[in-house]
Order: structure tokens, then sequence, then C-alpha cells
């Protein structure tokens, strides 16, 4: 039902305007940062097991919300869990299941994102999908992990339209393959750079003598800074889209740095949490390459997991002496390396898929999240 | 309704055996901890202006659980924060909030306990209580601070009993004064050392010439170990309550060392966030001379506050340059002995308050958490 | 004696090739990162008070090292200290003193910069300098604080040359106004991108309406990665001083991504030290922007500190409760942003004012770290 | 020549009163923290291939200190790395060497501790010792781990009279089997308090069931608080070594809570470094049971390492995919157990073992560290 007055919604949206289908993605325009290769989507689903999927919530004239799961793979990720490493870059954030992240440096569920003040009912409706899930009658306690970013100038946040139900789907419906990007699921109503963010993907494959692993990377974005784009300063050189408020002689219009990103990175390259924790710290170096401002209201979050089997932590791993294979310290940097720089192109992926969205503000009154315009770029 | 339905609970379950009342508290032993002076009530409401409510949820067969709410000040929250620290013995646990208490070293809400799989309906009732606050009419971000224990032994978790109305009442009702202790609230259900945990306070005032300020501590035990009161090594002594399992001839029935505990310091003197954080760091100290075994499973968080006016975080503190007062460094060390004895104190406190509680479990067994008899004790 | 030998080295090595005085700095090229405005020397002595020192090394044929002294002001920092935060990108580094910054949030001497294996002797003559200061003289205990990137592609690190008079020197000679760049002090024989490294410097004032405050940062550049000039894929598009190895099809030579930058953060801004950290984290988004790989052997640090006199911890405010100020949160952004831009333009200008140098390697090889060619930047 | 030096001055030393070989070990008195059993010596040595050295500095009137080295195998250390994980509960300290141990969780060298002034000379001659041992001679980048504790109340710590040969003997005599203890190596000086502090040692066996693994903890005590003994308040019960001038009637000679404790942890069980993380945090909790104050001028901090060769990092295993075993998250619980009774038990055994010291202090008035009575215990 809810997926079938989504597809109503989406097929009323599509209509008007530009669709995000019609929407370039960056290496349309020739923008790929880095020297490593994409995988075959170029895409967090790149790494064999991955699932994503979406809910989107347009509805009336202020809700424009979502949700997005990813899942690490399509078994009982409570009973099989996976290594996972966490940073934060600023934490003016609400992600769930941070300690024990930490603690264990394992994930028992699914990482969902959604708005900010959604995330504990989508936490809720995790902890419902884990406890329903076939062989987890007897469990008494689960870590959700849920991250968020603030939608709340598309969207009326403070109504919390976010349903268990809309968890649940979007749970349920996640896939393999393309991910659909911009103004959708959790980057329904986001914004960032003044302009319309969203959700984004991206992916790497290290060359055979460098290991030959894939690394894929989603975020929501919703921060704001100076735009960049690949080196070219589009803030800065179109007088829009950056820090006005900061020069000498100010505008009267200042931008909106604050905000956040909640960044999702998987490979299937064999690494324990801390390794994974290193992961993590590195795609904040793709996301200040976007001129991320990294404001005192931001909330930059990445977690990092891996899918192979050989780290996996399944029940026979859990008791006595586990035997798990580690890509070695000094053979890590190529995975950082990939880390960021996916994690740039897939933010320019959620700027440039993001159609225009237009809403009402608490007050009523319109507002726009207005998709950035790839004339704007410098060509390539 | 809810409130009359607990009274109704509570005044059926007080009939049969001791009640709370009856209990005694450590000191009416001659339990004592330290050589510092506690505040008049011995609990965290010494610290002017903390208040704390407790809704207990004991229904039917297996439903033994409930709500704690401790609130900084009366006041709103949101709008006049309050410093605060935060440390992690063992990170299993479901704390939410963590990391904005870290980035901006303050709480925005009140501190609310529950059970471990209730953690995220309760915080999404908190962020309900706080938007409807006055004043709060257009806050668009609230970080929800919950903390749990897993009373899944004696109630039946994966019902999630608790509701939006039980965390409201818990914030409604809270008060100054004598807090009520054991197995009410969010210790309702809990175990610690094979033992009825519960809810337990204390509180510590320091001499005029090292400052005069007044520490108070609220924990919610639900963990393991072996069972030490002042010194007396009760569980090794009578051969219960004590890591049996690890003896070199290990008993047949081995106690249960998993657990958790949930630690709330106040005081009112001025401190910052890096100084709170090391007062909730002392607190493992007091829970370390109980005989806790900190094991894999266990989630031990402390969450220390200001009350002092020189450092709430008012709006007109939030905007340019704040004239804030601090404790020094180096005069922070009777803080800290001070909040290492009020947590040791606490805890003996909830052991000794909490009557037994009966139960069944998940296949419907009868199970209990026997209360501790005070005559095991070494006389003093 | 020394500042003599240094004289003559100095004037030695002069006459061959440019000298730095002769290089550019960033803005002689038009390169000039962000929106805000430079202080008077465009360098970390703009905070008022604060003194840089160098002392280098070069003689014989391998050589070629140094010490750089950051005072944060000209008194008897050991009594004043002043508060200071921390932040590591990643921690391959033997950076000392870290953890007592981290617990006390300060400083209690100037911070010394040299080479990996001198940074333990550099440290124990920072203590002697420390010790002997008028008023010290019962002083028992000393915090020192020593960083070092490993300058041993150019300089015979094992010989660890470095002597206790090396940093008395430097630390007596600290002066403020110009800052001399480049391959000196610490910096003498450090490589960053395959190119000559070194000491680099720049500052940022805001805006009288965001405070007005001054921000300045010295780096010691020796790291790796994709050579990126503000937004000028300078190695990528020169086909050198890139990640050549991590490409399909991999160059025969490989650029060397391996390194470390030491990050130094001045402020006269009113803030504690947990503004500080944030501060000194954000100095990574200019790291970044210039194309660093964060590689695992990589020990990237910054230390941030005020010089202001409200929060400076004179023996007065180290007892009883101290009246300090600090921004507030919600006015932090402007500041840090402040910082990421002016540690990228320090970044470039210590490759720009880096001159040839050329050494021996352990096997008697001849090396040479190649000045960038301005010629190869994009013209503005 | 400094061993013979040595060997002479502990003669002089031994015929003027008790001599530490006289006095009891915890056991000795039947003091046994928990109920696991211990290894053959009851000490780290326990651990096969950890050995121990000492370097007792007892010189003139006012020289009381020296150097203690622990090895985590007697092989190249540098080559064959180990997995460390390191714990602090009160920052205030010079250890040197954490940021790296926390990057890559593996030490490169052995671990000295000594005098606070001392550290970094120690650390200077740990690379002297590193680069000189076969198969380093390329080597160029050490991390070397010194930690201290401040023995300046005996010990005229400015003179900082430990040289390079101290620390190399230290090193070179390290051997298997008993360790000495009390006012040794680097707890020649130490204090606890009030009374003579020092080395101390202690190791628990797991029982085959939970593993059969030995876990060995070696301490070097200086601090302070309000002494229990298993669970006997000493202090208070005797009116001394105990806060006095925190009880509400001050006694007019305050008792000294200031000070310091390293705690090294070593283990045969195969585990990583967020494991040996968790042991390391475990030590406190046997550390507050002795009654530390964890004041604020205490350096609390434990390192834990595995010397297990299923986890070593040898050459072969840093490079590539290393296949390596891991104890389990859930069955990591009793090594927690038993680290934190051998740390409290080998902290008794420091004070047991530690003979009276006379000294002077910097204005040449007599002192004296006086040694625990064991009468004042109580029996058992």
């Amino acid at each position: 039902m809810r997926a079938l007055m989504l597809a109503m919604a989406l097929a009323t949206l599509a209509v008007s305007g530009t669709t995000a289908a019609e929407r370039p993605r960056a290496r349309d325009l020739g923008i790929a940062p880095g020297v490593l290769a994409t995988g075959p989507h170029n895409a967090i689903t790149d790494v064999s097991g991955v699932l994503v999927g979406h809910v989107t919530r347009i509805e009336g004239e202020d809700v424009r919300t979502g949700v997005t799961a990813i899942l690490p793979h399509g078994g009982n990720v409570f009973q099989d869990k996976v290594p996972a490493g966490l940073a934060i870059a600023n934490g003016f954030g609400k992600l769930t299941g941070i300690s024990q992240i930490v603690e264990l440096g394992e994930i028992e569920t699914p990482i969902v994102l959604t708005n900010t003040l959604s995330v504990w009912r989508a936490a809720d409706a995790l902890v419902t999908w884990t406890l329903a899930q076939p062989g987890n009658d007897k469990v008494r306690s689960v870590n959700a992990v849920v991250g968020e970013t603030n939608d709340g100038y598309l969207n009326n946040i403070r109504k919390r339209v976010i349903t268990e139900a809309d968890v649940l789907t979007a749970l349920r419906e996640a896939k393999a393959g393309p991910v659909a990007e911009g103004a959708v699921g959790a980057g329904t109503g986001t914004m960032a750079f003044d302009l319309k963010g969203g959700i984004g993907t991206s992916s790497r494959v290290l060359p055979a003598k460098l290991g030959g692993y894939t690394v894929g990377v989603l975020v929501q974005s919703n921060y704001g800074g100076s735009l960049v784009i690949d080196g070219d300063p589009v803030g800065r050189r179109t007088g829009r889209f950056y820090l006005r408020e900061y020069a000498p002689a100010a505008a009267s219009s200042p931008s909106v740095a604050d905000g956040s990103i909640m960044i999702v990175i998987a490979t299937d390259a064999p690494l324990g949490d801390r390794a994974l924790t290193r992961l993590a710290r590195r795609s904040f170096a793709g996301l200040a390459r976007t001129g991320s401002a990294f404001t005192n209201g931001s909330g930059d979050y990445a977690i990092a997991f891996s899918t192979s089997a050989s780290v996996r932590r399944t029940p026979a791993r859990r008791l006595g002496v586990a035997k798990v294979e580690e890509v070695a310290n000094d053979d890590t940097s190529p995975l950082f390396v990939a880390v960021a720089d996916a994690t740039e192109e897939a933010i320019y992926n959620s700027l440039l898929k993001a159609r225009t969205i237009e809403s009402r503000d608490l007050d009523g009154r319109p507002v726009k999240g207005e998709a950035l315009d790839p004339a704007l770029l410098r060509k390539r």
C-alpha cells in the first residue's frame, strides 16, 4: 500500500520539471576524482551483497522527507554481524548505536538514514524488523544504527511523519544494482550549499596489484560551505553557494553553511574494525574537497563496514578463538584513497541528480531547493 | 489514567512481602563509603534544582519495567542547556545523544532511563516533550538523551510496553526531595549480582574549604561480578553472587556477570564539559569497588552535568563571547572523590532498597529477582 | 657559536641556485584560498604574542634537518599556560605530550618541531629550558610538546644530530614578524608530493562582525598524495606528483604518498580546550584540499592554542574558581573556516618557498628534493 | 661498570633495615583478590616470553630512581611487533608513543618505565637500542614507548640522572622468572598512599574451560587516596594513609592524594588491539579497589599486549592479507577479570615489598618513604 502510494507520488512529480533520470551524474560531465576506476554501477552496491532501499515521502505542501536503508548483506545481519568502524568530523547529530559500534567493532543491523526528528522512530522500527527475523526470537538486545541529517528547511520536520511502515518498506525493497540518487529516500528534503542535496553514491575498484578490492560510498548530503567541484570553485566563481558573509565586504544575503552529512562506506576487503575506522575517517578528505565548512552545527558522520566472508562475525566466530583475515596496516593506503575519492564523487552525484523541490516553511511561506545547474560548471 | 493504574499496581504489590519503604538504605546499616558528608536527602536531588520522576510498569505475569527521568532543572532545558560530560567504561549499550554531548559539551534535554528495547520510543517521547514546551515552537533539532539497562530477565522486554505517555508522566511528575529507590521506575526489572537491582541514589557535600559543593549520583544497577559491599566480599564469603564459574573448581551453577549500569551525576560546582567528563569517569571507581566484572556485555555509562547558573548555556551565553566560571583543574580532585564515593553508595542503596520481584521468562517459566538479605552483610 | 655556524652554512648555500627569498609565496601567484583576509604578515605571528624560531642544520653530505620552535607568548609558558586542543588525522607519529594536553586542556611549554628520531632529545632540551626559567626552580613535572615529521630521505636521520643547544637556540631566537619558510628549521629536509616540502605559514582575520579574531597556522609539510593547488590538480595534470601507482595502468615510477604533517594553530580568540580541539580538526580540511592521501604511514597532527589573556591559565586562574571568557559554540564556525583556509595556504607556501635540496641517502647515493616549479601551476 | 656500581650500591643498602627479600608478598599474608589461580611466579613473566629488567639508582643523599624494562619477547620487537592497546584513566602523564599505538594497534619497542623528567632520555636510549639491533640498520622511524611516574619526593628528579647506559642495561639484563619488586628499578623512589610504593607484579591463569590463558601485570605505583587492601580500609581504620583533608573535621596533616601509576599487562591469549584496549581499561578496576583517588594530578596509564604467535605482526603478516586468530568478544570477560584482579594484587605487592627509603628534598631536608607495616593489616 505504502509502495503503491509512493509510486503514485513519484509518478505525479515526475511530470513536472526535470526528472532525476534526466539529470547527469558527475561522470557524464567528465567529473571523475582521482585515478582509480569505478565499479560497474559506480555505486555502493558494487560491493557484492550490499543492498539499498528508499522510501520517499512527498505529500501535501510541506512533507518532503524519506528513508534510505543500506544492508551489508541480504541475510540475518543480527546473527551474521559485520565488522564496522565509525568516524565523526563534527558531532552535532543524532546517530544511534555509536558506543556499541566502537566497543565491539561491529554492526548488527542495517544502517538506516532519515531526518533528524525521525531518528528514534526509525530506530524503533529497525528493532521491530530485527526482532521479527527468523532465528531472532530470543533476541533481547539490538543495537540499531540510524543516522540523519536535518531536512527542516524543505520538510515540516516537526510533523515527524516517518512511520515504522516506511522503514520496513525501505528494508524490504532494498536491492542490488543501480541506486536511485538525488531527492529520494532520506535525501528527499535535504539541502547542500543552498542547493538541493540528497542521496549520492560512487565506487572505486583497486588495481589487482593493490588487492583488487571494491569500495562503495553512499551519502546523504545536507551541508554547506563554498561549493567546489573537482577543483572548480563554483561557489566563489559564480558568486553563489559560498561563504559570502565571511568576506571582508559581506553580501547582504548570506549563504547557509550549517548542515550535515551521513556517509556510509562498504568494502569487500577483509578489514577489522580499527582499519574500518581509518577508512571512515578518510571520507572527510573527500568531503573537504567539495568545500564543506564543517560548521558548528554540522553532523558529519561516516560508518564503514566490510562484507568479506573472512571477517564476518557469524555465530561460529563469536565463541572461542576465531580465525580471521585482515589487510595489513601497510597495505591499507589504497583503500583510504578509494574512500576519499568515492565520497567526493558521491557528493557530486547527490547534487547533480537532485531535482528542484518546492515546499512550504513552518509559517506557510513557499521555499525551494533549487537543483544545481550543470551549465554553471566548468567545461571539461 | 496511567498514573491511576500504576498506583493500583503498586498498591497490590505492596501487600506481599517486604515493601521498599521497610528496607534499609546503606547508611541505616552503617555502610558509608569515604569520609565526605552526605547532603540532606543523601540523593541526587540534594543538588539544588535537580528533579527525579519515576513511572513503574508492573503488569500481568511478565511486565516488570519502567522509566526514570532526571531533570537538571525545572525550566526549559532546551533553551537553558547545561554543560555535560560523558564517560563509558564498556560501551555495550544504546545510550542516545552521545556524539552531540561530546561535541558541544552540553545536554539540552532531561536524561531518561528505561529498558534496552524501549530506548528509542522513550527518546521519541522526550522529543515530543521538548517540542511542546513553551518557547520551543521553532525547534527543529533535539538531542534526546536516553539510557538503558537490560531488564530482559524479569521483564518481557520484547513487548516494548513503554509508551510516550509513560515518559511524559515521569517527566511531569519529577520532583525534588527524597527519591524512591529499588524496584521502581527504570529499575523495576533490573538485576545485579544475581540479585534484584534497581534505582539507587546518594550524595556528597564537600567541606567549605574544598568549595562546599554538592555532588549527587543516581544509578540504574543491572550488572554483575563478585559482590563487595564497602570492602566486605559478600559474594565470595557467602558462596553466592560471585564469579563461581571462574574459579579453578567451578560450581555447577554459574553466576551471571553480564549486565550494565547507567550512572547520572549532578553537581552545583561550576564546571565545564571537560571537567564534567572527568567527574563522569570517576564514577567507575565507585562501581569497581562494588565488585563489577565490567564484562563484554556490559553497558557502563556515566553522564555528569552542572546546575551552576554561572555555566548554564542560556540564550544570552550562546552567542558572542560568554563569561563563565569554572573550578580550576587543580581544585577538582575532591569532586572526583565525591563522585566515586556517592556512586558506590548509590549502588548499595539500589540493591538494599530493591524488594524481591517475581515474573515469567519468555517461555512462561517463573523467574525471580531476589532482594539482597541485609542479614548476609557483615555487621558494622 | 651555533648561530654563527648556521649563518655561515646558510651563506654558503645561498649562493647556489634560487634562494628562498627569491621564491614566491602563494599570494604572489594569485593563490588565495577562501574569502577571508590575511593578517599583515600572512603568518602565525600575526596572532599577537606568538614567536617563531628556526635552527637549520645543513652539514656535510647528508645532514639536512633542523628545529622550529613556536612560542604562544614571550613569558613563562609553564607558569602562564595556554588552553590547547589536539587533533589527529592519522596517528603514525611521535608527538609527545598528547595525553596531558587532552586531560588538562592546556600546554605548558612552547611547541617544538624537528625530525622523527630527534623528538626525544628535543623534548629533553625543552625540559631543560623550562626548568631553567626564572620562577621554575621548584618545578618537578613538565609536559614537553615536540612534534616531528620524517626527513629521512634527504637527511641522515639515524645520526640524530639535533642537540640540546639547537633547541635552546631556536627557543631563544624566536621572534615576531615575518617567518622564514621553506627548507628551514624543522622543514630543512622534509619532502611533500615528491617535491621539497618544508615550513609554511599563513593567517586569516575575521571580519569585525564575526569577531575580528586572527587565526595563524604554521606547518611542517612532509606528506604525499596527488598534488592539488587551489583546485588545480597539478599532479594529475602534469603527470607528476600524484598517485600514479594507483591508476589502472600504473606508471613504472611510483610517487611516494607516505609522510606526515605537523600543523600548529594559534588564535587570539578566547577559546577553551574543547573549542580549540574543534579548530585543530578543521586544519585537516585544508590539508585534504591539497591532495593529501592520508596514508597508513602518515602522522597528521594539529595543535591549536589561544593566546587570549581572558583564558590564559595564570597562577591566579589555577586555583579555586576561575572566571574565563569563551566564544560560544554557535559563533565558532568562522574560526573553523579560517583554520582550514590558512592551513591550505600555509602548505602552498611551504612548497613554493622551499628551494631544491641535495643530499646523500644511507648508501651514499645522491638524492634530491626538487623545488616546485611555479611555472607548472595554472595561471590565475 | 654501571652494573658493578649498582651491585655495590645495593649491597650497601641491603645491610640496613629490612631487605626487600624479607618482606612478604600479598599472598604470604593471605591476601588473594578474586577466584582465579596465579601462574607459577605470580608475575608478569608467567606470560611466556616476557622479560623484565631493572636498573636501580640509589646514590648520594638524594638520587633514588631507576629504570624498569618490560620486553614482550626476546626477539627483535621492531621486526616482530606485538598487538597492543592503551587506556588512560587520568592523563596527567608523559607516556610516549601514544598515538601510534592507537593508530596501528601495536608496539614495536619494549616498554620502559622511569621517572617523569627522564622519560625523553629513556625514549632516546630505547631508540638507540632499537636502531642497533641486527636487522634494523635501515630503520628510520621508531615509536618508543616510555612511561613514568613522578618520584620527585624521594628523588632529586631535576637532576635527571638516568642515562642511556641505564636503559640499555635494563634492556640487556631483562630476564624471565621471578621479578624483583618494591623499591627497585623505576619504583626505587616512588610513593603511594604516603607510603613507599614501587614495582609490583602478579598473574592469573584462566581455567582450561575459559581458555587457559595467562594474564600478567606489572605496576609502578606512585599514587594516593584512601588505602584499602582486599576490602580492608587500612587507611580509614588506622587514621593514616587516607583522605583526611576531605573529612568534615579535617586533620591538620593532610595525606597526599596526587600521583600516578603505570600498569603493563601481558597475555598469551590471541587478542587484537581492540580487545587489548579493553583489557587495559579493566586494570583501573583493580586500581580503584585499592582506594585510588584518581586525582587531577594523576597519570594513570595501562598498556596491554599479546605475546601470542598467532597475532604477532611479523614481516610476513605486515603485507597483503594476514591470517590471525582472536578470542571472540563474547569470550573476553574472564580475561577482563584476570586483569583487574592481577592489577590489584600487583599493587599490594608493590607496597608490601617496598622497604623504607630515606632521602633529601630539594632544600636538603630529610624525607622518608616509609614501608607499609604488615602488622597494620587485618589478619586473615
